[in-house]
């Protein structure tokens, strides 16, 4: 299989490329607008056909590239069905199952950072978008964030998944690649807790700044980045 | 079996947590001493106990971490043989290898950035240092550099790997995380050169600012980062 994790050092953000075999159909998964001539190059020099690219929610720290994705390259975009965004192709369903050349991809409606949050699952991987980070999880305080809905995200969906299952988040701030479900179960701090109250309790008080970029990107995201 | 790559962000560097399985003994590739908190305690969560921290070479844009942790952790200091460190148990030969713990890691002397470069070859991966970059490769104008030593590195030995070996650099300042001996080949612009001279003038002329932290990296790393 082609897996490429990248990392946009402007926003913190993780970007997955995922291809069964060279010469195969592609996805990527949470793409930033910046780098899509980075993308693009690669999936060619990788003779990669690009059928998809998606996004875990709207996103408020960037512009995904998924629009101009599909506009450059031909390929579907993709998104959870509870997000309004325009220019969509595919609104995944809770539970259903993506097939890009064999690989099954599963979406699974986390909401909570957001009520539009997805995470796909593929073959002892997750992609958690802001959902589960590593040692973290995702503020719940706009973009009808709701840390209850989170909590049983979190504990009722993605903590049941396979402790072994290795997670991919849409950020990291220090440098943290990739954890698994049985690490963040065990050593995130957010999830040492023993009842939605006391999640939300955490969360309620973060006091957080508001993302510098969300007055641009929502309202641009909500258009696929589009102009 | 567990891998886990670090980025750190101020000097670009990638870190590689090694060990077969969970429990295990631990391998650290090129460390840097302001994550080492944060590898220590990764290391205990994970149950591993690290039995080497080892570097690639003598790094001039950070400080390296593998003194500080034979120190906080008892485990061994490790380099290639051409370097002239203090404090290092051990100093690979080149073609040797290394257990841990049934893992075999081959040092491959692949001097050209600087006299001391290393890489590290282990099963179907390897760890070229600044050697060969995603898409570039370390510069040659100091630390005993040698454009033309560094070709016969890449080409000669690097570039002979199977074509799918993965390749992790020790830095990356666009994103990316990993490459193939493949897609350097093919699309790496400083290899698509017909001989040691055409090589040597593309490095000879690329006119890089001297490293900010050269002077105070080099003869702290000498020292394998203890003061």
């Amino acid at each position: 299989m082609i897996f490429r994790q990248f990392f946009d050092a402007t926003s913190s953000t993780y970007t997955y490329l995922i291809a069964r075999r060279p010469g195969a159909e592609a996805l990527l998964i949470d793409p930033v607008i910046e780098k899509t001539d980075e993308y693009v190059t690669l999936i060619g020099e990788l003779g990669l056909k690009l059928v998809l690219s998606m996004d875990t929610h709207v996103h408020a720290d960037h512009i995904t590239a998924t629009g101009k994705l599909g506009q450059e390259t031909g390929c579907r975009t993709g998104i959870g069905e509870k997000s309004s965004v325009e220019w969509i192709d595919v609104r995944f369903r809770d539970n259903e199952v993506i097939d890009i050349d064999g690989l099954k991809i599963k979406a699974m409606h986390t909401p909570g950072h957001t009520d539009d949050s997805y995470s796909y699952l593929l073959d002892g991987r997750v992609f958690t978008g802001d959902t589960l980070l590593i040692r973290s999880t995702g503020r719940t305080d706009f973009q009808c964030g709701d840390s209850y809905a989170q909590y049983d995200s979190l504990f009722n969906r993605l903590l049941k998944l396979p402790e072994s299952t290795t997670v991919y988040p849409a950020h990291d701030y220090k440098g943290w690649t990739s954890s698994t479900i049985g690490e963040e179960k065990a050593y995130n701090p957010r999830l040492q807790v023993s009842s939605p109250e006391e999640y939300a309790e955490i969360m309620d008080n973060l006091n957080l700044p508001r993302p510098k970029l969300i007055d641009i990107a929502v309202p641009a995201n909500l258009k696929c980045g589009l102009p």
